[in-house]
């Protein structure tokens, strides 16, 4: 099996019963590991010619600053409600079960700007959509949604077209 | 003023009333700005030798794994009580007014690490006391503690002694 793919740990029941969580720390725990998939979401990343980086909380920060930082890029944090402390833009968006909300600066995103949204997994693609709406109505455009893993199967790919998704490892 | 310093903005009133926050997010919004930053907490990091990078929940991931990516070095999170989905490690510490907690899974240190603990801001030193003493419980050595901003009038470098502690911004 791909080597970094080993290193992603599945843990039953997390955070429900029912539900088969996919751990990276052991990714982050692995220099070399961590590296490849650093240079591997900053190189997709590049093709789509991004001005801007978004991550999502909190895990996708994790690997949003550093690739940020690979392309030389400015960074921006989409929050979950009330964690942002300036004035924001907040989405409500239906998860299978409930709802949830997404916020981010008010000056965070330019008119014009290329962003590339950043996650740690795509499941069922409820926030990264979020994450996209927020962006398109201040007149940014989603680049790519970059990921280091996808769960192929719920897809999140179909639901978020036409704007392009890359991952790294596929489950 | 040092022109990374003009970039941090004071939120009067965040999260409660009479604090004012220093909200990092425009240093993550201009590239050359941010890396400076990783360039200072990388150096800084490096004169300890550190064989492991530490980032606390969530602010600390922003910096904590471009820092261990330019450092070529394992990367281990610190979160909030339920956040990590394996086995942890938990300490419980006195706040102002109230208590909080932190975890680390159980295989994130090992015995003999040199951790340099990454946060974004250091007021009391309360979390980065108690993450340090997270580390230390495990056998690891914290090599030091290195932040963005420092609020110096609170007096943390002084709880935190012997341990070194290194900010880029001083308040």
């Amino acid at each position: 099996m791909d080597p970094v793919k080993t290193l992603v740990r599945d843990i039953p029941d997390f955070p429900k019963v029912g539900i088969v969580f996919k751990d990276i720390t052991p990714v982050l725990g692995h220099a070399a590991a961590f590296e490849a998939c650093i240079e591997g979401m900053a190189g997709v990343s590049r093709i789509h010619a991004p001005t801007r980086i978004l991550g999502i909380e909190s895990r996708g920060f994790l690997f949003g600053t550093p690739v940020a930082a690979r392309l030389a890029l400015p960074f921006a944090p989409v929050r979950k409600p009330g964690k942002l402390p300036h004035k924001t833009y907040r989405i409500d968006y239906d998860l299978e079960y409930g709802k949830d909300s997404l916020e981010i600066h008010v000056d965070a995103i330019e008119r014009g700007d290329r962003v590339v949204i950043i996650d740690d997994v795509l499941a069922t693609g409820g926030t990264a959509e979020a994450a996209s709406r927020l962006v398109e109505s201040q007149g940014g455009e989603v680049a790519a949604i970059v990921v280091l893993i996808e769960l192929a199967a719920l897809g999140a790919a179909s639901r978020l077209a036409p704007r392009p998704v890359h991952s790294l490892l596929r489950y």
